[in-house]
């Protein structure tokens, strides 16, 4: 088994658990966020300073690598791991999101999904084999089963029939995958926002025993008290000695939310996408700091932030920077945001083991507000 | 005196020399090269790889600040060092050159130069007295008198003009810089291409006794003999005691033809600017990296280089980067190009050091091949 999670505390006071999942490339300490590096790059950021700011494990993706710079270019470069100089753990997803995202540009069959590139528009197919294909050829430490997402909202038939196919496509990702040894295959879970359909795709990814499951299908634009009522139900019947991950979400509030009710991992491309908008998180709440208001507050980001954002600029230097287009800018912006989400994180791990998260993530809401 | 430059040794091959600058924010060592921070951001780099690689002193545009964010607020800030975290040297140019560039969009008199921001178009005016005040507000260490730079060509008339011009500015600017003891304040040589107006130039400044001078109105489109020649007959005329500057200049040939002709600094975006566009300097001349030959290249950029990113990143990868618009792309090439010219500067001051600066330069141009 290319991983293994362990299991150190169950919460008293919730869901959450505190354990350590055993990887190829290293021990990785859960509940976990995981920054997302798109293009075999975290962006702006190199792997020292991903580390620094306590990064134990980032995302790859499949169907933007496939395309550019290619699978077999990086399985030449020696896989993922070498190519981008990240020697610690990797989760590929499977594609799958992505060329259902396409719209227009894809036509869905039993066999796979066939699409068009959204960068030259040449036609492409992806298999559950051919994504295992793609991520083998990756080396990621951890691959995502090739699933179908249902968009929000669906009809149950429709949501029905995806995740019975999810299911046959899970079997056939499991098949085609040959480095058990050195790489984990997740299973994901969908069934839309039905509790019994949920409860099929649980029963049925089961019995194909994966190392580790995701839930699906959530955080596409369902209403958050929503998303709570899946997880709510979904996640206890999950093994207790497996890792769970939520795909897809990444603001704090919807962490907390996530880790009361058994999530293990996270990913979301939140913090780096709106760094480079000039949106940071703070204790406070999130700051727009390319507003005009900060142009001369020499203040950090944020008063509790130690991060070398913090400790080194002011926000009227970050603002001059992102409103004179510099890179430098979204640089210091997205240090400072997935620090602060990977401290946040470890501030939960440490009121886990302090039995006292739910006091934790009063307190923390009390101060950076509750938008969940 | 804000700055003393220290004669430590004249070349015996040329008319190199290796010295030392002492600024109130520590000392330099010359020959040297001062990589840009236009905007108070060497583009793309912290102040902390900046040092990793060797920067002394760097370089802040006057023109660009004064417009954004405007010196008031930087003055607020504690001064141009502590806005941007360097510790470190900084001089500001004096914003001539910019507003000169600027064409249609300025008017010179006398008085100054009324000019339009090529941002908002808004309109502005920039005397001698202006320039001292934005630098003193700044808070450079080296401070340069306003200047006007004739373009390449220019008839004698112009140019004596123009040079006459520039020494009653210098003069304005020293009457009007009001602290001598933090800052030191240049001038700057004119006279283009012809040889008695350099020697008035030179003559007229020095009655001026400035702490440094510098040679402007070169590297402006005249071919690289000219400049040779220019630096040929007018460094000799400048003061053994003090440092000289040649301003634009960034190409290692350039550099080395400057340095055995007695310039001690010199500074160009180039190294910065060819990075962004995916060009980097190794010692075997130029390498486009973007290049699709570079696609599947998993050796380094420079054989020779053992910076940061020669250290831990193919070509593949840059390639990879740089194709699909990824910042850590043009981080990686400018680190590389800022590091390969600050080592070359450190290898000429080692072959001075070494009486062997003339049998050095013919290596590297062995293997770099020779434009000049």
């Amino acid at each position: 088994m290319a991983v293994k999670y362990e299991l150190l505390k169950k919460a008293t006071d919730s869901k959450a658990r505190l354990g350590k999942l055993h990887t190829p490339h290293g021990v990785i300490e859960t509940p976990i966020f995981m920054p997302v590096g798109t293009k075999a790059t975290v962006k702006t950021m190199t792997p020292e300073e991903l580390k620094n700011i306590g990064s134990q494990i980032i995302l790859g993706n499949t169907y933007h690598l496939y395309l550019r710079p290619g699978h077999e270019l990086i399985d030449e470069a020696g896989g993922l791991h070498k190519f981008m100089n990240w020697d610690g753990p990797i989760l590929t997803d499977s594609g799958g999101f992505q060329v259902f995202s396409l719209g227009d540009l894809r036509k869905i069959s039993e066999e796979g999904v066939e699409f068009r590139s959204h960068i030259d528009g040449s036609k492409h197919f992806i298999s559950p084999e051919k994504s295992i294909e793609i991520q083998n050829a990756l080396g990621s430490d951890i691959m995502m089963a090739f699933d179908e997402c249902a968009p929000y909202p669906s009809d149950r038939e429709y949501v029905k029939n995806s995740l019975e196919r999810t299911t046959r496509w899970a079997k056939r990702c499991k098949e085609a995958h040959k480095k058990t040894d050195t790489q984990a295959l997740f299973g994901i879970v969908q069934g839309g926002m039905y509790r019994d359909l949920r409860e099929q795709s649980v029963e049925e990814l089961l019995e194909l025993d994966f190392p580790g499951y995701a839930v699906g299908g959530l955080s596409v634009g369902e209403p958050a008290e929503l998303m709570n009522e899946v997880l709510d139900y979904t996640t206890p019947l999950l093994p207790k000695n497996k890792p769970r991950y939520l795909m897809g979400v990444g603001s704090p509030d919807y962490l907390f939310e996530a880790v009361i009710r058994g999530i293990d991992m996270a990913d979301c491309v939140l913090p780096t996408r709106i760094a480079r908008n000039g949106t940071v998180l703070t204790s406070q709440g999130k700051l727009v700091v390319r507003n005009a208001k900060y142009k001369r507050d020499f203040s950090k980001l944020d008063p509790e932030c130690d991060c070398y954002t913090c400790k080194n600029y002011s926000r009227a230097y970050i603002r001059h920077l992102i409103n004179v287009d510099e890179i430098l800018g979204v640089r210091l912006t997205t240090i400072h945001n997935l620090h602060f989400l990977l401290k946040l994180m470890e501030n939960i791990r440490e009121a886990i083991k302090d039995d006292r998260l739910m006091e934790y993530r009063e307190e923390f809401y009390k101060k950076y507000g509750y938008s969940v």
